[in-house]
């Protein structure tokens, strides 16, 4: 779609040019010298885990890189079947190598039904990450190659649970509303089909584009917790399944996924752009966080953010709601900017705009996480399948500042 | 039972003794001044991950201590519930306290029977941990609470899912045999209970001790992948659920809970203690690994084996078959400390003869790590709250070794 594709082309060129003269301190490591000494925060912070050819954030520059390739050629190019490709495989497919992954992608979009009775089972009210979390963990029970930990075999298991974990969030986002749950479309791209089983009708192409681009941005992002997570549970060997299950349960956690979730809440909240500066004063004057802005890793504006702002103005445009809200979040972006761009390199990030898109989708705000599962589990199945051949346990240590030879006191004398 | 506590007495003397000349460096910490300088090894072996006052595990002295008591005094007074109360508040509780805390235990014993609907519907193949994971996954959804993670809500839920592991664990190792799921009977202690879901019927007092005894052992142990990975999925303030299921995941791993299962093939394989020699030269030339010995931290006998291996004697006494595995593991044990002992500081380790009392008390050997489940769930939930008021999402980073730059390709130019 020419529309979309002129957004991401001057996206990608407003990115070089607003950091043109920032210099290209590429923070690229060469090969680690194991051991290797280090300064480490809480919360492992500046610890490294590992080496990786996968994905790589470059703060200072606004860079977000998949395999050597940037996001902005990739959000423009690609697709979310290829993406997922080039992140298990390093290279981008050829037509065979690609139809083949396709092909398989499709097989996989079907699930036992079991996974779906159950989904049924549990209460509509499930926060939709748990669903997820027991829809993927009851799949994983039903492959009975699941325990045959080789790299072969999980690349076979990853390009299932990649497809397959789209199936899963479509059938429990129509389940909790009410609905009937429709059979994938074989017919239509990852990102049709995700929303077809949502809606129970064909998207259009617009919205098709939009949500293929939202799980192209989402893939992968240096090493987060959920994708700590996967790593960390497959280090023991463990199945995919399993470790794939626990990246949903952490990605589920406020501080991790559910941001964009909180950014509607917040312009909804604020109302009407009218509102934005008196609630701005107010949010400072009270030390509070202002959501969507900021990240530990970008002093820039992140690129997704380049990408995802005016493509929710896109969406905004026919539709008054939506623009409400849009207009509600430049007006803030603009202040914030003003405040604190320059002094604290505080920009909007990923998660400020792709709610806007998500809403203008259609999609209930309470389902984004979900969305950032679909996508992100590509970049998980990527580093757990990087990581294995190299495998050692993650196995740190915690300081002991307990007590010692405490005497056992029988209970009559406690 | 008297003969059981004469061996936990007489085991904590030889434990003594043997180590009496080990200097007492206790590496136990001080408060950790962040950030710390750290030498770090793959697997983040070295680093520090956090301050606890739950356990500690002096290797050079064979030490294993919970909340300041020893794991011998542990397993003579304690029993299970009390043993989790204490990993959990810090205190050994007084008697109404405990009533209280039993009380819960008992409460919780109950599951939605969608849970046990959800268990029959897997295939009865499924690996056991993975039904494990499933059906605790399936019974956070039916806890309208899961997601209010406070530390007193949180510890209410790591009371429930303490208790109904067990309930889970019990009901699909009778579906997979095939037999009716019983309810729990609530005359009974939590290791009684655990025996008596399994097998339908009430255990002998023997059998509830043991199994007992083989659940305080078990509890905590430092900081281990499965005990990692709750803490790092928690870090995101993501539910107490979903992070004890990414445990569960973590611990069944080949490399982590699956070690005393393929003690008792190994031994199976090796058959009589005749052939032990034989068996032992071969393995050593072969550089194949004998399970159940040698361990990253303990650098001495390993304190949980040394009450285990008497007690699988006690077992093995009237029962040939279970005297062959375990004349066969003793002969086996002579032979390896003969060999490594002195040198290596090789030694048995708590897997070695756990699983000869496990299948001393009938219990099939792929349902071992469950039973290490049902217990470590205590030390998981323990150290998870304890991390929670201090807080702070677990995030370290990969360096990137891959290319940067790569032009995008169009398909029809690949």
């Amino acid at each position: 779609m020419k529309v979309v594709d002129e957004i991401i082309k001057k996206a990608a060129e407003r990115a070089a040019k607003e950091t043109e003269n920032v210099p290209e301190e590429l923070f690229v490591g060469e090969a680690v010298q194991w051991p290797v000494e280090l300064k480490i925060g809480k919360g492992l912070e500046g610890a490294i885990a590992c080496e990786t050819k996968i994905g790589y954030v470059n703060g200072p520059k606004g860079w977000l890189i998949y395999r050597g390739y940037n996001i902005f050629d990739l959000a423009l190019h690609s697709c979310y079947e290829e993406t997922a490709y080039l992140l298990l495989f390093g290279e981008l497919p050829n037509k065979q190598q690609f139809e083949e992954f396709k092909e398989k992608m499709l097989k996989y979009r079907d699930i036992p039904e079991e996974v779906i009775e159950t989904l049924k089972k549990i209460p509509k009210t499930t926060h939709p990450m748990a669903a997820l979390r027991t829809g993927l963990s009851v799949l994983g029970n039903f492959d009975d190659k699941a325990d045959e930990v080789t790299l072969e075999n999980d690349q076979e298991i990853a390009i299932k649970i990649i497809s397959s974990l789209a199936t899963i969030a479509g059938a429990f986002y129509r389940i909790r509303n009410g609905k009937e749950v429709v059979k994938p479309d074989k017919t239509l791209s990852h990102a049709g089909n995700f929303l077809y089983m949502m809606f129970g009708e064909k998207p259009s192409e617009l919205a098709e584009r939009l949500m293929d681009i939202a799980l192209i941005l989402h893939a992968d992002h240096g090493m987060n917790a959920s994708t700590f997570t996967t790593m960390v549970i497959n280090s023991s060997l463990s199945d995919l399944y399993s470790s794939i299950v626990g990246g949903i349960g952490s990605l589920k956690g406020p501080l991790h996924g559910g941001a964009n979730e909180q950014v509607i809440y917040m312009l909804k909240e604020i109302g009407t752009p009218d509102n934005v500066e008196q609630w701005y004063k107010k949010a400072r004057a009270e030390k509070r966080k202002v959501m969507g802005f900021g990240h530990r890793v970008y002093k820039a504006y992140d690129p997704r953010a380049r990408i995802l702002g005016p493509l929710a103005e896109l969406m905004a445009k026919d539709d008054p709601q939506l623009n409400n809200l849009y207009q509600t979040a430049i007006k803030l972006e603009k202040l914030v900017i003003e405040d604190l761009g320059k002094t604290k390199k505080v920009f909007p990030n990923v998660d400020y705009y792709s709610g806007i898109v998500y809403t203008g989708l259609g999609i209930d705000t309470t389902f984004f996480t979900p969305i950032f599962a679909v996508s992100r589990v590509a970049g998980w199945c990527a580093r757990v399948l990087e990581y294995l051949p190299v495998n050692r346990i993650f196995r740190p240590r915690a300081v002991y500042t307990g007590p010692l030879k405490r005497e056992y006191v029988l209970m009559e004398n406690r």
